[in-house]
């Protein structure tokens, strides 16, 4: 197993942030204020084209930590961040690039390399996990969520399909053809964000993918507007249900 | 114009309960401590088969009042609460219960009957609204928001679509049949409650009246689950849409 090492630390606003790597991954660990008690942790996973400390993920993980006490890991997905990329890699994204220019539809690109992605990613998450829950203020026994909207989902689906430790999701944002299959394996509480106008991904291919997953309790949210349009306040409504089913209050901004 | 007369007080934990009456039709309205400062009002249309005082009205309108300090009033619709049923409207609650001992469909039933009442109960939620508006503690210029599931959406629908006094709308669980044409017509922001596995609406249905609204800002919220198995966490929602869109910041309960 890999143990976690600390490569750097700052913190403002009361919330700790703590770069790591684990196995060669680099990753962020945002917490409360030290001396806080042991706290539920979230994992986040980050778009495609960003990385661990874009400002969506920042901005996140303070509401999750300021308003829930909780801690939030993202770790760099493979070629994403401060990771190499392989001539796969930059092949791959050479021919996004080339159908966006051409007007050709993204999604079967985007499909198959976040399935590529997710293959590397959801061991490399796994041992994440294994080395956080090393740490005391984390521990083994704490409730874990997951959190990703775009290739955040292609690589979270096919993670929490087979990691019971993670037992509260939010995802969104992708298309059913890979990831429908993992989904009717998961049975945890869901919630699922898309965009009704969505110019990448059919609306009934995202209401397909919400179909599929096999939780008793899952919500759809659909919002008017185009596919880099989510609002901000499905965010707060995240931060929401993981306190409800992490179990923390949400604390409001002062 | 009718003059609205209060008829019974009441109050509790931080709550004036009043009931009244506009043109003969009884209503209740819920507001926070006297001497508070002009808020923001919202009208809550209630189930079919309830009444204004039904604990679903009772509960939504305490999230409403205590939590974003907003005056919340509920009017019985035609052939509910205290109010006289005609011999068409027996006809039409015998032929509901007729089907559905039948196992036959509701849909067309509850389509054709709540239009009917619609029809009726539009006009008194406008008197209702100028004879609320002539109040000190509401205002002719304060912001105004509409709150109305099931029966409530079918009488809301037509009222939000002629009535530009009402700037945000929740709505919910109906048919598209009649609704769909009227909700074209509506540009204010809503958010629109769907249960993903309801027996009587089929999906597709429920998908199409979110659809049909002309609102630029417009949110479906669809939950796994049957008719009557609306999560709770929906009405925390639905307070927060009308705090963010009637002003005021939520206060959670201490």
């Amino acid at each position: 197993m890999h143990s976690l090492q600390f490569t750097a630390e700052s913190s403002s606003d009361g919330m700790v942030e703590r770069d790591f790597t684990v196995g060669g991954v680099p990753g962020v660990l945002w917490s409360p204020a030290p001396g806080a008690d042991r706290a539920p942790l979230v994992l986040m996973g980050h778009g495609g084209g960003n990385h661990k400390k874009h400002p969506a993920m920042a901005g996140r993980a303070r509401l999750l930590v300021t308003g829930c006490g909780f801690h939030v890991a993202v770790i760099d997905a493979p070629a994403h961040g401060d990771r190499p990329r392989t001539a796969h890699d930059e092949q791959e994204i050479a021919e996004l690039y080339r159908a966006r220019a051409a007007g050709e539809p993204e999604g079967p690109i985007v499909v198959r390399y976040n399935a590529h992605l997710a293959e590397l990613a959801v061991p490399e998450w796994q041992a994440t996990l294994d080395a956080l829950q090393e740490l005391p203020e984390i521990g083994a026994d704490g409730r874990v969520g997951y959190f990703g909207i775009n290739m955040g989902t292609a690589i979270g689906i096919p993670l929490v399909a087979i990691e019971p430790r993670i037992t509260a999701a939010v995802f969104g944002q992708h298309w059913p053809d890979v990831l429908a299959e993992k989904a009717r394996r998961i049975t945890v509480p869901i919630e699922f964000d898309m965009q009704w106008d969505d110019e990448h991904i059919p609306r009934e291919a995202a209401l397909a993918l919400f179909d599929a997953f096999a939780s008793k309790e899952k919500t759809l949210h659909a919002n008017a507007g185009r596919h880099k349009e989510l609002p901000r306040f499905e965010a707060d409504s995240a931060v929401r249900f993981f306190a409800r089913h992490l179990g923390r209050a949400v604390t409001p901004p002062a």
